[in-house]
């Protein structure tokens, strides 16, 4: 069991996760069950009142926990999200939001992992998040893509 | 209390909802308490395995509680996500999401809306949905723009 | 794959869960994917307010949802909560409580249901929950007891 | 906006919280948006395979959000769960449980709060919690007891 290198998952998004690409998702670390990850602040994210818009945010927490799971087995590329839960807490600032990510429990088939979204410089959070993530099995799977 | 109607809530997706507009969200169906929300198939919400990724489909389903809370009180345009949790249930079909809400419970100041992610043509859900919308409120309001 | 009957389902409640047992929590039907579990009106389970305590209303919920798992699969007595999610609607009244779990899906290793709690008599839900269950595997399980 | 002592969130439990009384919960500490409240082990709260009960888990998260609610707004007594998600992780030791609740959020008008449950002596949780307390409001309520 090995972790995914933080520039092979950012080649990840480039290459497969076209929303993450669009919303211009930056990873900055993966390392021990912990993952990092920047949503660059740009006038496509922002919704009526002048905060970031919801999805946006539940993109970059989703993004984050498979990238904290990715982070701790690099082979789970076929993980898929079975639930997430986001708890709003308060407006971002008109900044960068930073996902982090901790995995609380990896079994041989489901990983659960809390993320805490924060404004770039804000101690507290906008946002947290809890999900898990369904891992792929090894030759008698749940079906090819599905939790 | 009177509803927006479905151009006006449309209107409100090109103008406002940046991501909402990207994804080519469709507001079908906005009346009593119910929406029907339809998400375009298109190459760009396409993640690993050829599925429909999990954001989208919470962009999708955000937009559909919006709606339906819209839909009942047209006044609520600064209603914002408070939470929402999604379980992901089976793979969908390479086609059209339709994501149909209805709104649980609409107090004074939370909204409880429930919303079941279908593609379309079957019958089964792909994803179901819940969660709580922060009403505005008049005059003596929980802050600006904060659930 | 065969379903358990609801007799057998109410005996698994007298003989092994103390909880629901204290609670008389009673199984009135399981069949293919849905089961009905009634919560007698007591005054052990009120809260300030006269309402019914929201932990007695989750508990009814989870056991609603292991009654619509069982009444699939009637080996799956080892299946576990994975998650559950409760959104409390409005004050039941001073009654018995009826949860109504219907399975989402039903996979391997996962199922999900959805539960919608009532005061009897009344149409309009108390409580909406989803949730999870962790199937027991065969013979290549995830551990013992564990999701 | 004072809190509330351990203390008299004890004597809460002992005579309104009936089923927190029975399971025998106590309040170990508020103070500060913490709380951290204890489930002694006792039989009753065990279900096949010798795990705690789900539900006797729920309440004890339940109990903990209130605790770190009351330990901020001390007159907050008629706050209520709007919503609630537990993730279990593992299973619990044969022992007592410790629940740790922390505020995320205070609102006017709502709190959100994230618990730990861990077995007494033990690093690794058992159990994550997160969920939203709908605060009383000052003479222009959403009704009398409903969140």
């Amino acid at each position: 069991m090995q972790g995914m290198a933080t520039a092979d998952f950012q080649r990840l998004i480039e290459d497969e996760l076209e929303l993450a690409r669009w919303l211009g998702l930056r990873a900055e670390s993966l390392e021990g069950g912990k993952a990092t990850v920047r949503l660059p602040f740009k006038a496509e994210s922002v919704r009526p009142g002048g905060t970031i818009a919801g999805p946006a945010m539940m993109a970059l927490a989703d993004c984050a926990m498979y990238a904290a799971v990715l982070g701790l087995r690099k082979e789970a590329v076929m993980a898929l999200t079975s639930n997430l839960t986001i708890h709003f807490l308060r407006a971002p600032k008109p900044g960068d939001l930073i996902a982090e990510a901790e995995v609380l429990r990896l079994g041989r088939r489901l990983a659960v992992i809390e993320v805490s979204l924060r404004s770039e410089g804000e101690a507290k959070p906008v946002a947290h998040v809890t999900g898990t993530y369904a891992l792929p099995s090894h030759g008698h799977g749940e079906g090819s893509a599905v939790p």
